[in-house]
């Protein structure tokens, strides 16, 4: 009987190639099964990432994901693509999975990772996180010495968003796409709005940086965030 | 005139040198100067992430940071490393600053960067972080889907960790050192214990991981967290 193989979870940073790691670059390129959901109909973005490192010898594995809102759709998808990866590691090859990102980050990877978890042997190899592609491209820290950092997705309530932010020193919020407005509102609220900092496509040659004053709520992408931190100058006291 | 050198701040990830990206490597080695912080009489952790890297023609610039808890001790010792890397800015000569993890989460990359940033170019290139590192050594994901992510310093008091954590799904403790039984006390009160993971040098080879529980408060390093995510599985509906 053939020792099944492992699923390499492979965190590839935010989207600049060079962005990827030694060890996410090593172990794609020793897989001989490449696997990456992708929209349907549309282009994967993780793999668009590594694109130049894949190689004719290895087999592509397309995990189909409708953009249906229920998850419901979403979690058939997920079935088939794991099924599709079952059978591949259980014949002793090893799959690399590609993650944007980081895979425990948000990532669609977790979905894989849910159902596949207890009955195979799975490696994650961490990745750059679009928060800190995104903190590097607008030259201001995130958080430093006692600071707390808040995650947010955007598409929380206005309440919810707010009662996580009032407090936050270093905050990322994050899924921004038809949401923004609402964020910006929350903001204004929270008198965050000329500290606030939007990013969209950190690290990509698209990459787009703005004051969240002069955004057009219409032309923002999902993969879009807005970065704030209270305190600019390390060495400053603490404002609040 | 010659025109300026560039300081690059450069993100080597958790400490595997595997896990730096091809940027800071390709960065790293067309560096004339390579800076690096290290505590008075101790060995850089930034500078043995990448030791094997490093060639001999390359000019090594040592900041020695005294550990005195005195904030103006290190403000001092920053301010001379930044006026030694400015000297070679100035005579045109690029600069790679070494930081573990990510030069703008946490880093102490953020002092020099705050004294050298109005005068020279400076470009950040994001790391690994070591939140990413320990969730993937954990194998339990960070946050998914709306999950609010929350990281706080160990540093602050029981009543504002408690305050921090009981609304967070995902949770990243850092800086645990003598903090680890405060943190720990807090946790059991939020009933948080049973779920928290303990993660020392994530990603090294001396890597450990024990149920908070397990752990002896006495032997707890700096380099150590303590991650929780309220929510397992990415399928199941919300628990809080």
């Amino acid at each position: 009987m053939t020792a099944p193989g492992t699923l390499y979870g492979l965190g590839l940073g935010p989207g600049d190639p060079e962005l990827i790691t030694l060890k996410a670059l090593r172990l794609l390129r020793a897989a001989p099964v490449v696997a990456y959901p992708a929209p349907t109909g549309g282009a994967s973005f993780a793999r668009s990432i590594v694109s130049e490192f894949l190689s004719a010898g290895q087999l592509e594995l397309r995990v189909d994901v409708p953009m249906n809102p229920d998850p419901q759709f979403a979690l058939k998808a997920y079935e088939v693509g794991a099924a599709a990866i079952a059978e591949h590691l259980v014949a002793g090859r090893d799959v690399a999975l590609l993650c944007q990102g980081d895979p425990f980050f948000y990532g669609s990877f977790m979905y894989l990772f849910g159902l596949l978890a207890s009955r195979f042997r799975i490696e994650v190899v961490p990745g750059v996180s679009s928060v800190m592609a995104a903190a590097a491209a607008t030259g201001v820290p995130l958080v430093c010495r006692d600071d707390v950092m808040t995650v947010v997705p955007a598409t929380l309530s206005s309440d919810e968003l707010e009662k996580r932010l009032e407090s936050a020193s270093g905050i990322a919020i994050l899924k921004l796409g038809r949401h923004f407005s609402k964020v910006r509102d929350v903001l204004d609220n929270l008198g965050l709005l000329e500290r606030a900092r939007y990013v969209e496509r950190a690290s990509l040659p698209e990459q787009r940086m703005l004051p969240v004053r002069d955004v057009d709520p219409a032309s923002v992408p999902y993969f879009s965030m807005i970065l704030v931190h209270r305190r600019q100058d390390p060495w400053a006291s603490e404002e609040t």
